[in-house]
């Protein structure tokens, strides 16, 4: 299944993206900052069930509906409870973890918290505990980062990009693996009954002449690979916001994000407005769109504009857009 | 006139109370509590004149809704910066100040926010600035607190109680002053003309044989004050939620309350339900209703109901109040 997504928040309000990821097998959910609104937006069940809550970084607009989402799961057992944050950040969710009058935890509290700090080459854990009442920062010995992914879930990953804006953001790509299925039709075509030789048949690649026994007949894995096996592209999906996009930027979104199916990125400024967007350290519809162009993306979902931009104003924004990159688009229900 | 205020949240939600008190010439409003959404049922407007934020204690449900009130006020300079809590409190204000990353404050940057913890006999007032990312709290020498007043404001004063939840929650009393009124009337059936004279007329009480002339015309002062001025007693409200009835506490309130003319005040439990509601250090309709009586007060408004109960059993706790003391309601808009 592709991936499901939805921008939460309102156009002149805080934003956030939260993703599904559903492999058949495990459903995985991941929300991507939590601006004020934003997981009220989402149901309980959904937000009970958030896997790992992704920060861009922690100002005030992407953090401040984090007590919904925390008050909901900071004693959760189900699941592992983490999050992340850009470096440098680990003790400001600390703080948030402290922001409650604790007085009720003793040692039998359960809730443990996994907040990931990502550096630029590491990845710098803090472990906290609601029976200590968050007091204490375990830390975990930082390990490097591989390439640029941060987390390997269930049929996905999230690769982290670190972007400036003026502290450090995190751009993410939520990347699908491959899905391989049986063509079935080509099967019973062949006359072959499928049977427990599909599991080996959807493993790994078979070594040449590695063989498989069918009804008794053997066959080679290798052709019957080729044969019967499709190969569906992972859906993917990036979050960019909160950022400034100089050359050194874009050249290296342009690289990270080819092929992408569908980036959510902030478009804070106008092209005219770029004298606002420098100071403040956000990037305009112009250098967004280019950069889409440029990398070659399947569609480019704006977000996240300034408060200065009042309905009209934003869908000069998206004709802009649309002039230098066609496939852009608001987030669903945004006018 | 009198006080104006609004119960905020939604029965099975959290909830807050917004108070203004208008004298004519100032109006001061204060919010006690701020439960996830509560804040975001006043507008901005309101929200960025809260003069006090007075909370009774620092459970989730209480503090929720913090986020907003503060990235209003955050660098205000318009009002002094005022947030109330129970004592050993102050750290929990300190690490709401601290969640969010503040890389953007300078120097320049305006804000400064007093925290005063109520204790039993003293004040103690902690001093924080956004100038230093909130990250020193600076104290200032405890004071005593004389009798329960800990704000005296235009027009009003502010009380305090503590109660007992496992924590300390202050339950809070906004009393007007009397409004001493010039009866415009009798003024004019004495052919009286109104004059700088008023003022005098209005202010503290005349000594005997104190004189005021008007027209060329000696008046005895006693006897004008006595005349024309009029007394309205102040308005006043009283805030309690999340405590105990222990019969200590109950003697304490009806003391306390005699003559109030609304009580705003939580009601977790139903009678039938106190077994319930001892451990979790909550309060029942028929204790808080028979404290009522017995204190005399104008009207009860029962509120912060067990999310236990829905529309109907709550229905049921307010008959089974109304049998004990008849002016009882919910909130308005409440069923």
């Amino acid at each position: 299944m592709p991936l499901t997504f939805q921008v939460l928040g309102q156009p002149e309000q805080d934003n956030a993206l939260f993703v599904k990821v559903d492999t058949g097998q495990a459903q995985t959910r991941l929300l991507f900052d939590c601006g004020d609104g934003c997981p009220h937006q989402l149901g309980p069940s959904d937000l009970r069930e958030v896997d790992h809550l992704c920060f861009s970084h922690l100002h005030m607009d992407h953090i401040a509906g984090f007590d919904l989402f925390f008050r909901l799961n900071f004693d959760r057992t189900t699941k592992e409870n983490r999050i992340w944050v850009p470096h440098g950040s680990v003790e400001v969710i600390q703080h948030r973890f402290r922001g409650f009058m604790w007085n009720l935890v003793d040692e039998k509290q359960e809730g443990e918290w996994f907040v990931s700090e990502i550096g630029p080459n590491t990845v710098r854990e803090g472990r906290f505990l609601a029976k200590e009442g968050f007091r204490t920062a375990h830390t975990v010995p930082e390990r490097p980062r591989q390439g640029r992914t941060v987390i390997e879930g269930e049929g996905f990953t999230v690769e982290a990009m670190l972007l400036d804006h003026g502290t450090p953001s995190v751009g993410y790509l939520v990347r699908e693996m491959d899905r391989v299925n049986v063509d079935t039709e080509k099967l019973a075509a062949k006359g072959l009954k499928p049977g427990p030789w599909v599991k080996r048949l959807r493993g790994p690649s078979a070594a040449p002449g590695e063989t498989v026994e069918i009804d008794g007949v053997s066959h080679s894995l290798v052709a019957l690979q080729t044969e019967l096996l499709v190969t569906t592209p992972g859906d993917s999906i990036a979050y960019l916001t909160d950022f400034r996009m100089t050359p050194t930027t874009a050249d290296a979104l342009v690289s990270w994000l080819r092929g992408v199916n569908t980036v959510v990125c902030e478009s804070q400024y106008r092209a005219a407005d770029s004298d606002l967007a420098e100071p403040v350290m956000h990037s305009t519809t112009e250098e967004v769109t280019l950069m889409a162009s440029r990398a070659g993306i399947g569609r480019l979902i704006l977000f996240h504009f300034s408060g200065r931009y009042d309905a009209i104003a934003r869908r000069e924004m998206l004709a802009d857009a649309r002039a230098v990159f066609a496939n852009t688009t608001f987030p669903d229900g945004w006018v």
